[in-house]
């Protein structure tokens, strides 16, 4: 089943609202809309009250709707049968998405050798002992995620080398800490695309810190188009994975090829804190899946595409550069 | 004026109240109760409508007040005047203390010329030359904030080097993005105290990664004891700090000698991305704000204090180490 998040109009300015997707059908169901149909219908709920009880059971948050509990599926699929379904339903062609769920927390893993090799070639560097010691991952900005069909912001300090990431997102449906590999999987609740847009010569300077990624990539990550859940995937190494830019194939592979492995990065995400349902942990980019790894880089007004099987293609457009800007004044040395 | 959270027992189990904290009065006073019985004398409110605008306007959530604007301290001066703010009131030595503020995102400085200097003579590390070009900050996970009083939490994966970081830190007051430096100090609700635990030796495995700590640092932050509005500082550079461990003295100082100014820290976080009310910025530590600099760590048991004028004392005590979580296997070299 897939699930996505769409934005309508109401009285109230646009709202998010919750959405099965059936792109099969050329469609998607607002949620809230077929629960209250349905609360109407068989417990002859109040008008009013339907739609109480539909927006605390399906809201517009991801992460929100995750929260009630493992029963999203099952629910969803019992108020979306038969007529509720198609009252509810608008055409996939008409909508606007947002991003797939609204993330407490974004983080982004470092699982594929390809990347591992390719990163580090051509940025000079040598692959560190200590990511074969532990997985490595960063903690991302949420604050910016945007979702399919949106214009990437790109704020003018990023003045050279920006690229993509060609990346899934795994999707925490299920609050947990300290969970193990051989449990981990269940705490995920599905997977989409996740575009980690970088600008590397920035990246390069930020490297040295050792604090992590911060103006080099907080700019904007895209989420979508929407999460399929976990069981439509047969083999989590063999997904299938394209990036497009301008409808040329600038990356293709599938998602096989990891130093550790969906359960391992989930379970070590989760030790000592709290992972939380519509959390999205990235995860890290598939060989070939960038364009550093091919000494190319984006332009502004570029179209880019990640495509994966079972889930679909996330386009983003890369926005002008926005200028002026505040940015820091260099420091006097001080040892 | 001084704000904080602490948790109350209702039918509904604990839930999380919104403070004035007056320690010169030794008092608390719980806010939407204080605005409930303001808003039934004073606008003739009913029961239940006064208990549902005071906790509209005054929830348990630090970030969701912050978030009603920018109004929060005038609105709760009103109504904690007279007899309202007396018949609210705890005294301050019976509350069970939360994290100051529930930030959307937890993010860490590092502006401490001292610490920087200290911290690169303990790991022996060179300080990269990109520390003089953009103020370094990482992104911690907001999973683990703990408050005044807390026992905190040692995952048996810390084996050695466990550390405090006396910091300050900000409270973002404001939403806002790109924010200039000249203006970001209106961004800033208050400060309050910041205890960054780290362990070490992790600390050092994760650093060669370039992707930021996650395991030495994400498994406990305390902040708190409660926020004190940023008025009530006359200088950020010179509000006196203290880290005290089993009541003895380990380090001692002030806020000045600062690489970026908060002002430069505030507006450099917000630089592309959104800065939320209720976040927290950490300052990163003082000079001599670390065991690692005096060569020392913590144990279980041992009771840590951060100080500072203005605001007051956070206290925690160092738990137990949880044994048996699960750890990754190391990987076998591929390049």
């Amino acid at each position: 089943m897939k699930f996505g998040r769409i934005s309508r109009e109401s009285p109230d300015g646009p709202i998010a609202r919750l959405v099965v997707v059936e792109p099969e059908k050329g469609r998607v169901i607002d949620l809230a809309r077929a629960a209250a149909l349905h609360a109407k219908a068989t417990f002859h709920a109040g008008d009013a009250a339907a739609v109480r009880l539909a927006q605390a059971q399906f809201p517009g948050s991801m992460a929100q709707a995750l929260a009630n509990g493992s029963n999203l599926v099952d629910a969803a699929r019992t108020v979306i049968e038969g007529r509720f379904g198609d009252e509810a339903s608008l055409p996939i062609g008409d909508v606007t998405w947002l991003p797939a769920s609204d993330p407490p927390v974004l983080r982004d893993g470092l699982t594929f050798i390809g990347h591992i090799k390719g990163w580090h070639e051509r940025m000079g560097r040598d692959v560190p002992e200590s990511m074969l010691l532990i997985p490595g991952f960063t903690k991302n900005s949420a604050s910016t995620v945007i979702g399919h069909d949106a214009v990437v912001p790109w704020p003018g300090y990023i003045t050279e080398k920006m690229d993509y990431e060609l990346e899934l997102g795994y999707v925490i449906g299920r609050r947990g800490s300290s969970v193990r590999p051989e449990e981990a999987l269940d705490y995920v609740f599905g997977i989409t695309l996740y575009n980690d847009f970088s600008g590397r010569g920035l990246q390069h300077n930020e490297l040295p810190i050792g604090m992590g990624s911060t103006k080099s990539k907080d700019f904007a990550h895209a989420i979508g188009p929407w999460i399929t859940t976990l069981d439509e995937f047969e083999d989590l190494d063999a997904i299938s994975m394209e990036v497009r830019v301008n409808g040329e194939t600038w990356g293709k592979g599938n998602s096989g090829g990891k130093l550790w492995t969906v359960a391992e990065l989930v379970a070590y995400v989760s030790l000592g804190e709290i992972i939380e349902p519509g959390d999205v942990i990235g995860s890290g980019t598939m060989g070939g899946g960038s364009a550093l790894e091919l000494g190319r880089q984006l332009e502004p007004g570029d179209v880019v595409e990640l495509e994966a099987d079972n889930i679909g293609v996330l386009r983003t457009t890369m926005g002008q550069k926005e200028e002026g800007l505040w940015w820091p004044t260099p420091r006097q040395p001080f040892m």
